[in-house]
């Protein structure tokens, strides 16, 4: 069963001028982001209540890492706009800021369940990118 | 059975020194505002791709919306910093927004799936903040 | 001299169909939400950076705050989706949030000055608001 | 004289801790994100004000654009969460970004004076994030 989001893409005007394209490997990048965005504002959120020392550049990266994934998301919910090297490198910007994020938590894993949480959610998220990124070589506006 | 940001905001450390609170109601809130952002996010760039004339207003608001209702998530999932004056009052202004652009997107339901998609998940998050403010007139922090 | 964005907006479609407004006002509350944002997005990271204790609440609010102003801009931003009641919610809620960022950065402004520099640009965009709300008041669409 | 932006970045912890920073290429790019997003955002809405077809990639790549623009700023204003990999691969896509919507808003540059700003704002960025790639070169933590 489709969630409303994948629905609403699937019938969408733009989309119905695509061909080639991975539904799966998009929905499946829309949520991820979706779940990432979340755990890492709420990660850097429990780190700032926690009030230890060290992990500023945790806090930090959780914080760009969700204003990324956010911004990927709303990306790849613009079908309208599609262009393929610009989202080639913001998939491959955002895959980069998933790792780093989650090699940043799991710092503080044995420390923070949340941490240990965020670093999950990034890690499906990096992954998301890698094979949507290989999907959308194969996906061209038909024009 | 939780998802993960539930649960991250379960076992959250400011969450625990709160009381009285709500917890299903904040993460249905947070839920709504997730399926409501996506959803004018698609459907604004659905009218776009539709080029019909007459839907200024409503592609303008389905943003405004999307941008509204994702800053309440980001407002639900940081505990640290709730303060129950600034939460009703966006909470007021969310449920506002959603129920002006779940209006305008009805206007054009007939001609568009996904306008009546959108003010469908637009009516379910206005009625969530709705819920989530009786909520928090019972949610106050320890201290 | 105007800057770009009040020259966009100035000769945009949609504000030539408005009347009675007050422009110096909006660009004014555009150029408070952005300074705003800023400002408490370079507040919270210093304030990580610091590592001290009891700062939570105020890092947490600074993020609510900049997430905040930066949707209150946007909405100014997009003239064709204007709906009264739901920018006057905006507004109130807005400046609400700056001033209680604005009190809890000065509880730490003797320490910081990040902190200081904060309180006064949410002062600034409180006032802004304020400031709007009595303009918008008078400010129609001609339809 | 400094705005405010750059003297909180001045004499936050975190920058600090750097060495071999540009901190006018910083500035600079901050200033250019924050004009590209005003200019695309109001771009996009005038589009849907004048209701002409064949805007709709024009319009999607200007919400885009946007939004990367935002998150690119909002990135440059955390110091404590710099990783230059990652940092690197966002600036490279919001380059292109930039590039791309600069493209597709001078194809409309004579029917819309909005277009044409916008295409100017794009470009600007993209630039003062080729600035900052070749600064960032050189600029590493101290440790």
């Amino acid at each position: 069963m489709m969630n409303m989001t994948a629905q609403m893409m699937d019938s969408s005007m733009a989309m119905k001028s695509m061909s080639g394209l991975d539904m799966a490997a998009m929905q499946d990048l829309i949520e991820c982001c979706s779940a990432c965005e979340q755990a890492c504002t709420v990660c850097a959120d429990d780190m700032m209540a926690m009030g230890m020392t060290g992990m500023s550049k945790c806090m930090s990266m959780c914080l760009d890492c969700a204003d990324m994934t956010h911004t990927m998301m709303r990306m790849m919910l613009r079908p309208s706009g599609y262009d393929m090297t610009v989202m080639m490198a913001q998939m491959d910007a955002c895959m980069k800021m998933c790792m780093a994020c989650a090699d940043e938590c799991m710092m503080h894993a044995e420390m923070s369940e949340e941490c240990k949480m965020c670093a999950e959610a990034c890690r499906q998220c990096a992954a998301a990118c890698e094979r949507m990124m290989s999907a959308m070589k194969t996906m061209m506006p038909l024009e």
